[in-house]
C-alpha cells in the first residue's frame, strides 16, 4: 500500500508558523497584513473556495476583504483592482475565478500590481516562475497550486533530481508553471495534453506522476509505474462527493505514495496563497 | 537519406518578404527602422554574429547601431540602454551576450522597454511566452532561436500537433521557450538536460529530437528513433571548423529530415531578429 501523502499535516503546521510571522510582521509594519479578493457575480463552487480562504485568514491572523462587483461592468471590475493596487493597506490581491466568459483574463491580469499579485497572474510573474523560479535572488510569486505540490513533495523528501515527472495538464495555473518548477529542480519532464498520442505510454514511465486534468478518476492502475508517487491536482463535484482525477483505491495498490482528494493538495495550495501574502508583504515594505 | 531542412533557402526567402515590408513601414513612419546592439567589450566570436546581423540589416533596408561600451562600467551600459528605450527613432534593442560575469543579466534585461525587447528576454516577455506564445492576441517577442526553429519545422510542413517533441537543454533563450512553443502547438514535450538519467532512453522515444545542448557532435545515431526529425540548435567552433551538436552524416542515415550546421537554424534565427524588430514598429506606432 502507497504511502499517503498528508497535505492536511503540511498545511496544519505551515499555517502555525505563518501565524507567528504574520503576526511579527504586522507589529513592524502598525498594520494589519489583507488579502483582497475580487469577484465578479456568484458561483457555487468558488463560494465555497472563497469560504475555505476567509477561514484560513482568521486562522492565520491576517484581514480578508471580499470584493464582490458586477459581471456586467468590466470597467468596474478593473477600476477596483487598480483601487486595491494603490492602497497601501492591502497586501495581495486575488482574482476569484472564473471570470465572465466575455471578459479576457489576460487583460484583466495585467492591470494587478506585480508586487500584489499573489497568484502569480501578471506574465511578469509567469515569466519569473519560467525562467527558474526565482528573479534577482528574490522567489518569484509561484501559482499556488505548483508551488504546493512542490512544496509538498519535498517536505516529503522526495527527490525530483534525475527523476522522470510526466505531467497530465497545461493549464496555466497548474501544468505549464509546475512544469517549469519541475524542470528548475533538475527532473526530466514531460507535459502531456489532450493531444497526446498514446497517453498511458507516457504516464507509465513516470517516476512522479503529476495529473491535472479535471476529469473524476481518469488515472487507473495499469496508466501507473509499479512504486510511482503520484499527486493528484484534480478537484471534481461528483454526485458521490468530491474526487481527484486518480482512482485512488486502486492506483494506491500501485503507488508508492499517493496524495489523496480531499486532503491532499489541496490544503497545501491554500497555505501557499498565505505565505505569498508574507512574500508580498517583504516585497512592498522593507520593514516587513 | 534524410531531408536536409534548409535554413539558408528560408531565411532568403524571408528576407525579400521583410525588405518591402520594412520599405512600406519606413514609408509611413517617415524615419528608418533602427536595430541598435548594445555591447560590453570584445568578445571574438560575439563580434562574428554581429557582423551577419549588420549585414543582414542592410539586406533588408534597416538601420543598425552598435554601441561599444566599457565592461567595467555597468550604470553606463544601463544608461544606453535606458537611453535607446525612449529614443524614438530606435525600433529595437538587442543585448550582445556575454555580458561581463559579475553583472546580473536578470538586472539588466529588467532595464528593457519590452516593447522594444526582440530578443524577449525581459521577463515580461518570457512570460507571454510561457502563456502560449500570444497575449491579447498579440504575437508576442519570442527569443529568435525558439521562434526560428518553429518557423523552420511549419515551413516544411512538418506537424507538430501530437507528436512527441523532445528537447536536449534547458536555456532561458533556447530550450525554455522551445518547450513552451512546442506544447502550444499541442506537442507531446519532454524536456531533458545534464541531470536526466539514461538521456538515450528519452531520446530514442522523440519523433522530433531537437538538440539545444552546446556540446559538439554528442548525438550519435544510436540516440535517434529511425524516421525522427532532428534539430540541431548547436553551434561549436571546432580546430574542423563549425559543428552543431548533432552527428550529421551518422544521424543523416537514421532521420527523416536533418538540420546542417551551418545553413540550419542559424539563418533563420536572424531572420528571426528582423521579424521582431518589425513586430516592434508596429507595436509602437499605429502607422507602422
Amino acid at each position: 500500500m502507497a504511502l499517503i501523502l498528508d497535505g492536511r499535516r503540511i498545511a496544519r503546521t505551515l499555517s502555525w508558523r505563518h501565524r507567528d510571522e504574520i503576526a511579527d510582521i504586522q507589529r513592524r509594519l502598525g498594520h494589519p497584513l489583507t488579502l483582497a479578493v475580487v469577484r465578479a457575480g456568484k458561483n457555487k463552487a468558488s463560494a465555497s473556495y472563497l469560504g475555505q480562504i476567509e477561514k484560513l485568514c482568521r486562522r492565520v491572523g491576517m484581514e480578508y476583504q471580499e470584493h464582490a462587483l458586477s459581471a456586467s461592468d468590466r470597467e468596474q471590475f478593473i477600476g477596483r483592482i487598480c483601487s486595491l493596487n494603490v492602497d497601501p493597506r492591502v497586501t495581495g490581491i486575488m482574482l476569484s475565478w472564473p471570470l465572465p466568459s466575455e471578459w479576457d483574463p489576460e487583460l484583466v491580469a495585467m492591470t494587478l500590481d506585480p508586487r500584489k499579485d499573489i497568484d502569480g497572474l501578471h506574465p511578469l510573474n509567469a515569466g519569473r516562475v519560467f525562467l527558474g523560479g526565482q528573479f534577482l535572488g528574490m522567489e518569484a510569486f509561484v501559482p499556488n497550486t505548483p508551488a504546493g505540490v512542490i512544496y509538498l513533495l519535498r517536505n516529503y523528501d522526495i527527490t525530483l533530481s534525475g527523476k522522470h515527472a510526466v505531467l497530465i495538464g497545461r493549464s496555466n495555473v497548474a501544468g505549464r508553471p509546475l512544469a517549469a518548477l519541475m524542470i528548475a529542480h533538475d527532473a526530466t519532464v514531460t507535459v502531456t495534453h489532450s493531444r497526446t498520442v498514446d497517453l498511458p505510454s507516457h504516464t507509465r514511465q513516470a517516476d512522479i506522476l503529476l495529473v491535472a486534468m479535471g476529469r473524476p478518476q481518469f488515472v487507473t492502475p495499469d496508466m501507473v509505474k509499479p512504486g510511482a508517487v503520484v499527486v493528484d491536482i484534480g478537484i471534481n463535484v461528483t454526485p458521490g462527493g468530491l474526487v481527484g482525477d486518480v482512482q485512488y483505491d486502486e492506483v494506491s495498490e500501485v503507488a508508492s505514495a499517493i496524495t489523496p482528494v480531499p486532503g491532499g493538495i489541496g490544503p497545501v495550495t491554500n497555505a501557499m496563497l498565505v505565505a505569498n501574502t508574507i512574500r508580498a508583504a517583504r516585497l512592498q515594505s522593507t520593514v516587513a
